[in-house]
């Protein structure tokens, strides 16, 4: 099997099982059972079920990778096996939500007998295919990480009372930042991972692509800004969308972002219903609504690889899961291309299609990423539900254009 | 208000109101806050939300009564009304299941503080209206036991791994018992609540109807004689159903009752999956298959006019929730109608309607039932899920034809 | 095989023949093949189709009678079987539409040709069977006469042009004739056909019933009346409404009866949009709405025995298909029951079942109407698209709660 | 207005609009008002409205431009406008089959009108932009002649019968050719308009792309190549499939391409049901199907720079509509690549996106194209159904993943 393999210490890999696997547990603290047991709808999954299928994927992939593996419990393989249809049938997803047991006590001590059972592993030392594997569990485990959180909102969010995740600070008061366009590199150009540490298939390989002329705005679109859109009469004007996001808009009432409130003045974030920040980044938009909104300021989205080329000479800055505000800020002053990393994902103008002599990875593995190329958009820079030791510039997210739920904002582009 | 008044003691009701609240929660012990948050499908709720609505309806309509009342959650009014509309909108019956908050502890300490509220109005002594609308709080809470055990079988069953809600005994080996078919009484006679104790509005009035020349079978229908129908091809053949019942035939795919696996030789139970017992009543079977297997059979099911004739002159003994085995039992051998209470609700040819000169509840509880008065079939007698002491020979239970989830099955009527 | 028979001459037969068969074409005088090809919604067929199948019935149970028939179009029999499960599988009712071959001239040619063998055998003599059969198939003629028009109607109403079937002379001004109820006979009452002539097997055997004290309006609910019950907010008090009702209300807006212009001071007609007569009975309502509206008046519907009861003793007249006039009229003064047959069929309070001891014919024919018994509501009397020999008291049609495409209107009921 | 403009004589264009007007006509020699009247899915329109809208066409964007000019029908704007929201709202798509009025006659008038004043306007003289205008509006023409033929062709199949629009003379035999992948050109290269001609808006701007090193097949996939596909299971291998694939494989049951009948060995054509050629390209597939085929036969399909670059080198040669024929061909012995033009449309692996720098038409003719970039792959090449002056290698065709019922086919790639 040809996981991409690179040299990492067993030491290193345990600290950081160690780490990620704590923290899954941890953003789930203050969570009850019943909480974790709603699945508002058929994209989101119960918390309890993130926390067994991503011990799944370590059972299946790391322990399952000897054949002399007995899973106690082989009858939950059908259960958390999310989409690997070379692995066996599964549960349909949109039932996830009707599967009380096994208890959240079960789950968590499946968490535990495998945690130990990996880390045994790893003590006695893998190859490199192992830890090959093992990181992308690992990378796996940030994702559900990251789906755990916006899920969780959202089935917060359709209960009429309006529940806190949990508490948050009130920001202190923010400032705007003018918004101005930065010019970027034109001509062939290479993008895609550059083989210096982990990747997923789906950034590989590394090619040759020809950037336009453009710029890309220095900052995220503000929530100010968006608002301007929508009493700007954004939502009744066909000629701003795109004929499917119109038909959207139409059918699903849509008259503002996801979690805003019918004021147009607060929003539903993980620490209850809070005043807009005018400052801060608009969120949880589609890409119907970002397109719509880039077409209405004159501009455009970025394609990927203008972001890439840009995003590959910053440092990965900025807020991310790891602050645990769970919400994105107002971007602070300063020069340059500012909140390229964290805060919200950035919506491309890029369909998510397979780069030129893409290789899925093979078995089971490469039905990860490739078999989605169809009907999505790349979305980039990761957000503030993002580890912060999980992005990177070639990193491709990857969403339905009408999908809400996540993260999700807009930086502009030109043309130049 | 004219709810039927009827005089109990005090101390009678108390007792009762002490003995039923606690039943309910005597049902949920050993189910998780996780099982009690599922909800299996729309026509169920999870059994959480039983727990908290059966609480809101003596809050709404004891508590309430007091002007001066006022409810220290009155945000949970919108969540737990089921559907009276008369008392304001409600949640969305199909998103019970999200609403993890509040949480069953706190949903238990509602109980409580209701359940302390109502015995001390109790203790203070009411007035008749009020003792009625207690009654009927507890008739209401009893409906929802059944339903509490009838939707957590269903949601049981969803799960791949079909577990119990409670181990029970395997029951001893059961006999034979011979159908016969036992002429009813022909001409003018009187159905309906004839004023002794407590009965719902649909029950009234007591009114004259003409019973034709007839007869009922003596005893069920059996797992035996309806598996020779599945064995005969009856789900196969068009002419032995009502139109809408093939249709549903087909599009869901129906091959046997809901609840037998596919081997035809068990069947999922509230103990788990348990073999057929030959002898035992066929249950959780639709309008449709009762119809389709009387028209198999030569046969027809009883209207609710015969079936309540020869039940009023009989005691009210069976197979009830008070034996906390939750399945009905092959038929004891016997003189005369067996098996006319308990076991299993007995569809009937009676479409649910009015009765001549019927006048609902006044106000919001005129709700509970005349509304519903549309696209139902009667089913009467109860089942091994309703306390013995909510059923009686005028009580009218209703469901769609297609409804399968509940304890249902077949007695058989003839034309004389 | 026993459909009832009856004596009639072999000549009275042959001309009822020629002249309903003739009728139907008649009917269609004016409209092109491309208003025959429409179907607007699954419950109604294209008018090419309505000449095809009636067509086919005489075909199948008539000249297939005789083993040595062969079809010159065999493979039309799967296109035009309506829903005979017994005699083979059928094109799906909600396609029929798609069905551009064959042409109506092929049709019109199937029908000479088919038309010319019926009363080749008639002329030769047929036994009282086929005499059944032949009579059978002219009421069916009779019924799709009926819905040819009810469905043509429906799909010039979906056009946005909303252009007329037939001119029509605008109507005398009319007058208001006040309601009154009087009271009807009570006690055991036999109702069903007497045997005198032709039935449907729906309306045997004829059977005592209980009539309970009551009265019936002298006429139908008028126009006036009905906008009274809009204006008053009708459409919005749930109170009024059978939950099912109330559901369908909110779900497909429903503000007004379907043909009504949203002025709520004219229609659309089979002459095109008119104004609304205020005394003309009120027209294509549902079951709901009539129900509501009783309620809302403080009277109910009759229940069918109640209807018939008093119908029985009334001579047939009224304002039917043979008029041309295809509209109910305003009310004539008079005295007694008016109105009760012809202008709009009567909604009851009797859902649709068997009448004790019903057996439905053998063979295919017995799909005729049993099997639709679930679901539907008796409605009595025919209306102004009803041929007035086909309508008799004891007569009963059926539709589900929510169809409102059909001329059916109210006559208000009473306990006394 | 800025639609591109370029220099044709007046003559020109008039010969060229009688040309093209007629030839719409002449494709519906033979079909009925009925035939023209059916809409057999939401996707496809009935052919009567294809005439209505292209007529609409040229007296909205042509006739209209004349602030004078005054609609003999103005309420047929809102039949006809297929999707410009920006001249008023539109009929529903879903519903173009429910209208019989106006007549197919009326619709022939309507034609002949419009025909002679856009006529007499051509020969007073037209400015640059009234001409192109003319030009768009015959471009559009065109492509709901290819349209009417595929949507008459579903309408026919749609029928059980499964009458042929017009015969056909059958093919004498063909030869296999071998499949060979011949290389394309590397590197920084121009795609798009050259400004020669008529082009859509979306194949503007020329601009630069990078070709990475690449082969494409000497010509189409066959039928006897998918046949083997079929044959090694390849509709049961779900990873095969893009998931978006695979789930419409399950949920709509796909075993074979559209027309195929259940032998495999016979295909519904619009000359009716016919042998499969094993020789000819195979047709009716989707980019689902296309792209399972490619990573079956372990290649892939072409992106559209590939396929336009070696395209923009070759003369448009092929099986078009003006063969009559309506039927992909065998592929005649050659050199180089064959079949580029004609036949059957090719997929490629090319969202269909904007290119850079992409400015849309300005005003309702901007959304001809821009607002459909979603959700859709570009096809390349013309069909069997495209007339040979309306296709160009600058071209792109779009269609969802899931469209069959064009004229679509396989051209594989590979990476080099």
């Amino acid at each position: 099997m040809n996981v991409p393999t690179f040299t990492v210490s067993t030491e290193d890999v345990l600290a950081r099982f160690t780490h990620i696997r704590k923290q899954t547990l941890a953003l789930c603290a203050g969570l009850s059972g019943e909480d974790l047991q709603v699945q508002s709808m058929p994209d989101a999954s119960p918390g309890k079920w993130h926390l067994a299928h991503t011990t799944w994927f370590f059972e299946q992939f790391v322990l399952g990778h000897d054949p002399a593996y007995r899973s106690p419990n082989p009858e939950w393989h059908y259960l958390f096996n999310s989409y690997y249809e070379s692995v066996g049938p599964m549960h349909a997803r949109p039932q996830r939500g009707l599967l009380s047991r096994p208890t959240l006590d079960d789950i968590r001590n499946y968490r535990t007998r495998v945690d130990e059972m990996v880390s045994e592993r790893l003590v006695r030392g893998v190859d490199a295919t192992l830890a090959a594997r093992i990181e992308l569990g690992l990378h796996h485990e940030q994702q559900h990480q990251e789906l755990l959180l916006t899920d969780i909102k959202h089935a917060l969010w359709c209960n009429p009372l309006r529940p806190a995740y949990r508490q948050a600070p009130v920001k202190s008061e923010s400032r705007s930042v003018s918004m101005r366009f930065l010019p970027g590199r034109q001509g062939p150009l290479d993008i895609g991972h550059d083989g210096d540490g982990f990747a997923y298939d789906n950034e590989t390989p590394r090619h040759t692509t020809w950037l336009p002329a453009h710029a890309l705005a220095n900052r995220l679109v503000t929530n100010a800004e968006y608002l301007a859109f929508v009493r700007d009469g954004g939502y009744q004007e066909a000629g701003l969308w795109l004929s499917d996001g119109w038909a959207t808009v139409q059918r699903d009432g849509w008259q503002h972002p996801l979690y805003w409130q019918e004021d147009l003045s607060s929003e539903f974030t993980l620490a209850g219903v809070r005043a807009l920040d005018p400052h801060a980044p608009v969120c949880h938009i589609s890409y119907f609504e970002a397109d719509a909104f880039a077409r209405w300021a004159g501009a455009r989205l970025p394609t990927e690889a203008e972001w890439e080329d840009a995003a590959a000479r910053l440092p990965i800055n900025g807020n991310f899961q790891d602050n645990m505000r769970f919400h994105p800020n107002a971007v602070p002053p300063g020069e340059g291309l500012l909140q390229m990393y964290g805060d919200v994902w950035e919506w491309t103008a890029s369909p998510y299609v397979s780069y030129p002599g893409f290789k899925p990875l093979p078995g089971a593995l490469g039905e990860y990423n490739g078999k989605f190329m169809n009907g999505q958009w790349v979305l980039r820079g990761g957000s503030c539900a993002t580890p912060r030791d999980h992005i990177r510039a070639s990193y491709r997210n990857f969403f339905p254009p009408h999908a809400r739920w996540q993260f999700a904002g807009i930086r502009l582009g030109q043309d130049r």
